[in-house]
């Protein structure tokens, strides 16, 4: 099931990744959408959010977007885990990962790649420098647009809601979530 | 205090922040030592470990780090929280964070930068890539030596034992900490 969405501030939008979860990136090429989960991604500049996105070039993904330029980075949250995984383990020239695993493509605003309906946040993002696509497969990307759930998240981000908790990837099928939220404290000496 | 470390395979370090997680940079010059928290960071690729980490260009870090083209990535666990915030709340150039936070500088073994030893693990790392540090204030290292406290990974590098609980930033003061693992099924279709 999707929910609604509402734009959210581009200035804002590194915020969704800061904490290092493991995005969708979905693409779409002649027709034919794909969807690649990645756990290598890391903000590298704000307003409006850039970022680092690497992806491996045996997958189809690397093809497509180093063709169309453009993708979305979709953010699932911890009841995905099973289709975030198993994204991971079959080929998007071979099937239709989105109908293989009951996802929704949606209409995007600023791309033709498809946002992700089931995910709790959607960057629409635009290639800005890919040097370093080909010596260490980083893509710099540019988020365009930004969605995120209506009342998903409160002036902090809180990923400690149940839902909004995001996966993050510690290797193979093993993956954790956030628990609470800790407010540090500046020491004073 | 600090604990007894051991050797940590390379081709396996990048498992320690494939989750996202908060790290510290240690770097030195000219017989000074500093410190710099950062969230942006991201393997790049496995075997040897090579990372991108995206350091500020503003920062005192930037600057030793362009000339020595060598730091430690030094991975802190939840304890060190507020040590964490308050090393990216002054400037290397003015204070010692070492001595005002009460950090333990050790000896790296293929680098001159210091190991902090009271962070759970540490990555002695070169730097092999700098095309995109004015570009991008991106870094890519090599990892080339490893070290994690004894006891504190078993093989899945379970992060939700409370004494290698990492720190993952959502911006400002604002941090979480990883809860239970989770383990994802293959969904067959």
């Amino acid at each position: 099931m999707t929910n609604m969405k509402k734009n959210f501030p581009l200035d804002k939008a590194y915020r969704l990744l800061n904490h290092g979860p493991v995005v969708l990136i979905s693409s779409t090429l002649d027709g034919k959408n794909n969807i690649m989960p990645i756990a290598w991604q890391s903000p590298v500049d704000l307003d409006p959010t850039r970022l680092a996105l690497i992806i491996g070039d045996h997958s189809h993904t690397f093809k497509v977007v180093g063709k169309t330029k453009e993708l979305v980075v979709n953010l699932p949250t911890v009841e995905l885990v099973d289709k975030v995984f198993s994204c991971g383990k079959c080929h998007g020239h071979e099937v239709d990962k989105f109908r293989k695993f009951n996802l929704t493509p949606e209409k995007a605003s600023k791309v033709k790649a498809p946002l992700i309906g089931e995910c709790v946040a959607n960057l629409e993002c635009k290639v800005v420098d890919d040097k370093m696509m080909d010596t260490h497969n980083i893509f710099i990307v540019e988020v365009v647009a930004a969605w995120v759930e209506e009342g998903a998240y409160d002036e902090f981000l809180r990923v400690d809601k149940p839902n909004v908790k995001t996966l993050h990837h510690l290797g193979a099928d093993v993956f954790t979530v956030p628990a609470e939220i800790i407010r540090a404290k500046k020491i004073n000496v």
